[in-house]
């Protein structure tokens, strides 16, 4: 095994985004105690070919056996170290409203890693307040707080009015990646990654799945 | 072209997701006035192989032109038939606290076609209030409310705890699609689709552009 990131640059978005789905469907196999799987197997998962399994993952590396497969732990583990996520990422959270209280709520960012560690607004009957036992911030608060904490995620949940207002703030404060959830184009600088949340995604799956069951009837 | 749906079970879920990646690309092309895509092009913009955008396409017909490639509005509206989202979707939201006004508020899916006409609530406090110029129902009145607007397509933003009690409802209101944010197992009769929201899917996307904008200083 080989983990060679020189092209890194080169990789597409894609198959960043494939890393995730792999992941997930490496995740359930081990709690189904499989131990190897192999690039056919792991690509019927995911409708993908053998042939683009194993290319998504040359842009990282070799990390198969010959007669084996991937092991399964093992390539869990290198996708955690190529994407990042083999350690705890301290995030901060913009927008206290409703979309960011339910958010602080939301248990799936734990589970692969990311943890809310400050709570910011700019509305005073909501700063000083407690969201599920974190305390809200001023965002003026963001840039010291930021350092201290090693913060450079955010999670952006305010009105889609605000959002590039904020965005310069968050800029200033050293932030890295956002996830946007403000269906507006932020004007970022370059060293800024922004992933926008497009919801109506999973509907369209929904509505596939819905219309099919029709025709089956 | 020609769409055959004859094989229409045997989809994987995974290339009907890339239909949706597919579309969004095809909407892109189409705001900057490209006619025409090659799949290999088209495969590039998702890090996918030409082979790779041509068999998932194959389980749905044939589609592109011989030495033009895909006709962008033509396949656009070729996948929207696909999925479903060739006509305006009613959809029920199912609880209406923090992260069901968020979703009230969301612009995305109108975008996509569908339209939350009908909100639910149980709490006395809320039920007959306005969210968003929408009048929250209470829950015993999904049934004829589903029937009178025709809504198969349900948001289920629930506390965890009552997601499973409140999903019977939903089935016995004739729900055939649940996008649920709710993190946890729900017990559905088969005839019944189910897409589970993972948003730690987008921040492991930023923590790997992080990561890699770390890699490059």
């Amino acid at each position: 095994m080989n983990t060679k990131r020189t092209n890194i640059e080169n990789v597409p978005k894609a198959v960043v985004n494939r890393l995730s789905l792999y992941l997930r469907e490496l995740q359930q196999l081990m709690r189904a105690e499989k131990m190897t799987i192999s690039s056919t197997n792991l690509g019927r998962r995911l409708g993908l070919t053998a042939a683009q399994v194993r290319k998504d993952f040359a842009y990282f590396g070799q990390f198969g056996y010959p007669g084996i497969g991937y092991r399964c732990e093992e390539l869990a583990a290198e996708i955690r170290q190529i994407l990042g996520t083999d350690r705890v990422w301290p995030v901060a959270l913009i927008g206290c409203g409703n979309l960011g209280q339910a958010l602080l709520g939301y248990k799936g960012f734990k589970k692969q890693g990311f943890r809310i560690v400050a709570a910011f607004d700019v509305d005073r009957s909501i700063v000083g307040t407690e969201i599920e036992s974190l305390k809200v911030h001023h965002l003026d608060e963001l840039l010291s707080m930021s350092q201290a904490l090693e913060i450079r995620l955010a999670i952006l949940a305010v009105p889609s009015s605000a959002a590039n207002s904020v965005v310069e703030k968050l800029v200033e404060a050293g932030i890295l990646g956002i996830l946007n959830f403000a269906p507006v184009t932020l004007n970022l600088p370059k060293s800024v990654s922004i992933v926008g949340v497009d919801l109506a995604m999973e509907l369209e799956q929904l509505a596939f799945a819905v219309v099919k069951q029709g025709e089956r009837q």
